[in-house]
């Protein structure tokens, strides 16, 4: 498999994920400043233009939502899933689909407001707006959705994967991850997990 | 189990899913004029304050995605998911994923800018390219995604339906739906589909 990314993108959690099942892939980075996922070559991979697309030998799946749950099960024996248990896998589900469509969204209006708005006035309005909105769902994800010492107790699965890559966002978000001091601390317990450890390697080293 | 919901909003998706599994369910309307999504009594079953949310007896579940797939999975004779195929799961999965990440955020630009800046001219700036998002977004998927006479063929699955849901709003974003010759066809054939009369009968009768 081949999976398609950028450094500071969600596509962290796509790699890490690949890393801890011990998956067969390599990973290619894209030039963001070089534009290069609008380029014809990459369009023809994924025609969103985005990261992450994970080119499997039957095709290419996008969206981290489905590539998580994807490599999950795939790869049964890395249990990074409750893959028996439908209610678990939906409970899962809705906490990573909060992250993509509610906290992801939230932090794109930082960098990516011209998606939403032309005007200057507006995009900055916008991004005045991210750290409280960042702060809100972290709070809500703190309060009403952690468990300890994983978002689902015991286990890391997929969804830790994902809250811990965008929890990496924070700080430029300009959010002081320290008013969540259960997440401040799986921040820092996860960074030196040693799947992680080996994704930032690699990202790092290119 | 117990759908919460609102006229007009995505957790129709779910109500049609619920119909079309056969499933057994209560669907309850909250009036979000009188702002029920957020009184106590609603925030003790969905913390986020949104619908849709999915009461089972094992506890609730929110986000479009999770209850669709949760849906076609203990429900497997409704045959709404390729259940057994990781990799066409995962198709489908992205395919919701982009429908709840952007399209659905790409529409809540609309009636939702409050959530991502405070003055009136920003907000007015990012209702006004509402009309071209979501265009793009139908344009993505009616040449890239859509394979026709269903999103993923032959079968109607719960790509369908939450792409039907999507479709309804298209009217009232501005955008002409036939400039998008295949899925104007399709929500034509699927406004006539039983299960969504009958879930359309229920929700205009309250």
């Amino acid at each position: 498999m081949i999976l398609y990314y950028a450094p500071h993108s969600c596509a962290l959690a796509s790699h890490i994920a690949l890393e801890a099942a011990g998956a067969k892939y390599q990973a290619r980075r894209l030039d963001f400043r070089a534009n290069e996922q609008r380029s014809p070559a990459y369009l023809a991979v994924n025609p969103k233009g985005r990261v992450p697309a994970l080119v499997t030998d039957r095709g290419v799946i996008t969206e981290t939502p489905a590539i998580l749950a994807y490599i999950a099960q795939t790869h049964p024996d890395a249990n990074l899933a409750p893959l028996n248990d439908p209610f678990q896998f939906a409970q899962l589900q809705a906490f990573n689909s909060y992250l993509c469509a509610t906290v992801h969204v939230a932090h794109a209006h930082r960098i990516r407001g011209t998606r939403w708005a032309d005007d200057e006035k507006s995009i900055a309005a916008m991004k005045k707006k991210v750290p409280q909105n960042m702060a809100d769902c972290f709070s809500l994800i703190e309060n009403e959705m952690f468990t300890g010492p994983f978002v689902f107790g015991e286990t890391c699965t997929i969804a830790d994967i994902y809250l811990y890559t965008l929890g990496t966002w924070l700080e430029g978000d300009g959010v002081d991850i320290r008013q969540f001091p259960k997440i401040a601390e799986f921040q820092t317990r996860l960074k030196v997990d040693p799947a992680i450890v080996r994704v930032m390697a690699a990202q790092n080293s290119k």
